[in-house]
């Protein structure tokens, strides 16, 4: 897809989206979409390529009270759609596999759900990667999963912190047995899991690798790591509200 | 998903998309989406469901000249979602694969493209299903693809004109040095194809069986076959255009 708008008018626009309503703590998200062929046509080729963007109050994948407690996870045995499918790491919302699974998740009483690849791996979920402290070092999935913003940030977090992190694989099987177990987000940053299907991991609490870095990621960002402040203009007369 | 509109309310919404347009020769869709879930969440149950339909003067897949001489395929290696992931049953637009087949088949010249499985068997294209004459009968995909309407039909017009067809399954190979090939769509009815990748199928006309179920397929369409007459109302003076 080609944008209409080039990267430094992107940047602008993203800018202007938190300036303009006026927001202190704001998620702002960038969409390329394909757009559409004219009427009667299916050549994808002749569709108008758009850029589209908003912004709104800062959206967690989960409410700070429930990522308090850690979030319930469902491992479900659908098959997030593969690589020989789609791209997965291309970000998109052709999310029709996640949005089943959520449906089996919410059915079972948990909050979220991670699907599984065609050998039985854990993958990831609708949004976000997943961690794993699994035989003393956290774990993420390798392959078949977005490359995540946030995923690359813990791995920069743990290189700092001196926590060993590793990409490999893992089953539901072993998730459910693991120390600690975590999800990463834009929509979140690193968000506690403390139970995986019917099982409790570990004690029930966040566990303490996983407090450490959400408590040295937030530290981070309130400090204005990885971001580029935003310049607020001074309220125009009579368009103040 | 649940529709708030009974089946007898979609039914005159559908006749009403013909008569208001005055559409003699009409392509009427009928769609349910999920709706959103509030801005904020991502709780898809807490999306409101709705229906969605649209008339147009009929659509063709391909153009009725392009039928004449029938299709060229390309078959792509890329996967089709497959039923572990997503349903094939139910009819859907979760079409990135296809979307990225069709770009593979134009950069090859092709007019339209066809995924394989997990196992590199054929599938089916974007919004169509596929026959293919092999060994003397024409053999379907039997897994793995929505159950079209006009898939049906044509299992009901070889029996009405004792032609064997079965569902089975067969590579692009296979594919390329079938006797006949051709696809199904209710935006087309029996479509011709005469070119397979880099292969001209049998003489490079339509097929025997081919022409004689598209034939038959349109003339009993003509006579009102599986159709549900439209009642026009006479135009009202003053709104007549």
């Amino acid at each position: 897809m080609s944008s209409p708008d080039s990267p430094d008018q992107i940047r602008w626009i993203a800018h202007e989206l938190v300036v303009l309503p006026g927001f202190r703590n704001a998620y702002v998200q960038i969409i390329m979409t394909r757009g559409r062929p004219p009427i009667g046509s299916r050549d994808i080729r002749l569709c108008k390529n758009r850029f589209q963007a908003f912004s709104m109050p800062y959206m967690w994948v989960a409410p700070p009270e429930v990522q308090a407690r850690g979030m319930s996870l469902h491992t479900s045995k659908r098959v997030r759609v593969p690589p020989q499918s789609v791209d997965p790491l291309v970000k998109h919302y052709h999310w029709l596999d996640f949005q089943m699974g959520l449906f089996e998740a919410y059915d079972v009483g948990a909050e979220t759900v991670i699907l599984q690849d065609l050998n039985g791996y854990v993958t990831e979920g609708p949004g976000f990667n997943i961690f794993a402290e699994i035989d003393g070092r956290l774990v993420t999935p390798q392959q078949g999963v977005l490359d995540g913003m946030t995923r690359r940030t813990t791995f920069e977090l743990c290189r700092d912190l001196g926590i060993e992190v590793v990409e490999g694989k893992y089953t539901p099987e072993q998730l459910r047995s693991a120390n600690e177990v975590f999800l990463t987000s834009t929509a979140g940053g690193i968000i506690p899991v403390t139970r995986v299907d019917n099982c409790i991991i570990a004690d029930g609490t966040p566990g303490t690798k996983t407090v450490c870095l959400h408590t040295e990621y937030w530290k981070r960002r309130a400090a204005g790591w990885h971001a580029e402040p935003v310049i607020y203009r001074q309220a125009i007369k009579g368009v103040e509200k």
